[in-house]
């Protein structure tokens, strides 16, 4: 498409990034959930989500930036359910790393910044990643997720 | 200064972006020189190394969204200048990862990605910390300082 025919679609620049964001967002938080679903323990869940986010972050790398670094260009509406997302999922991986520590398996001195911590190391992926440089977004993926485990103090 | 005044020193908006990035990456850059020679044992220089480049991150958030964010409006050569800085700090931090792993006292089963990851947490509160909502510079630095040792899976 060109400019001008996206342009049809979209009234302003703004609505474009909004719509560009949100299906972002969602597309993040159903690697989430579905990570979330796939898995049993909070051990699994935890290394399923920390591995698919980070895989998303750096297979769609272009979008991820959009997404994770004009936020402060939205209108404060479209800014605000944008973030009730982004809540959402940080609410689903605390869920899961309380599970596992009132399951005895991780120990974390804050579960709130330890789910914060896992999300970014995901989303910085985007901003250093590219293609073709070294590793494969699954071998990434893959140690990321070992990280996550460490980061969540996980004792098998 | 008035924009007008400030292009009175630049003659372009990329030679402005240079100047910024390169003052901001060899601020970050001094940061882990600094905290890598104030301690001795290296699980002391990483905690300090996690520690200030993450309060750096927090306490220069819109300053380090220039430098992390904006490197692709550089031209080859500058970036290039810039992508010195950033591998010089990288190689500090293996270094001490290094000195760890070999001392018995982190066990990390790839330094460079240790090494990446820790140095991608603290580059992502740039993107999400704003003063005066919710922790200070010093309480997040503090708390992923403990998280980096997690992640080079230190052991006392």
């Amino acid at each position: 498409m060109s400019p001008a025919a996206v342009y049809v679609h979209y009234r302003t620049k703004e609505e474009l990034l909004f719509e560009l964001s949100l299906r972002g967002h969602r597309a993040a938080q159903d690697v989430v959930e579905e990570a979330a679903a796939a898995a049993a323990s909070p051990e699994s869940q935890l290394r399923r989500i920390a591995r698919d986010y980070t895989a998303w972050h750096a297979r769609y790398n272009t979008l991820a930036r959009v997404v994770q670094y004009e936020m402060g260009a939205l209108t404060p509406e479209h800014a605000e359910r944008i973030a009730g997302i982004r809540r959402a999922i940080e609410a689903r991986v605390r869920a899961v790393i309380s599970a596992g520590a009132g399951a005895g398996m991780f120990h974390v001195p804050n579960p709130e910044v330890a789910a914060l911590a896992l999300l970014s190391l995901g989303i910085d992926v985007a901003r250093w990643y590219r293609e073709g440089r070294g590793w494969s977004a699954d071998d990434i993926a893959d140690q990321y997720a070992e990280l996550a485990l460490r980061l969540v103090g996980y004792r098998s």
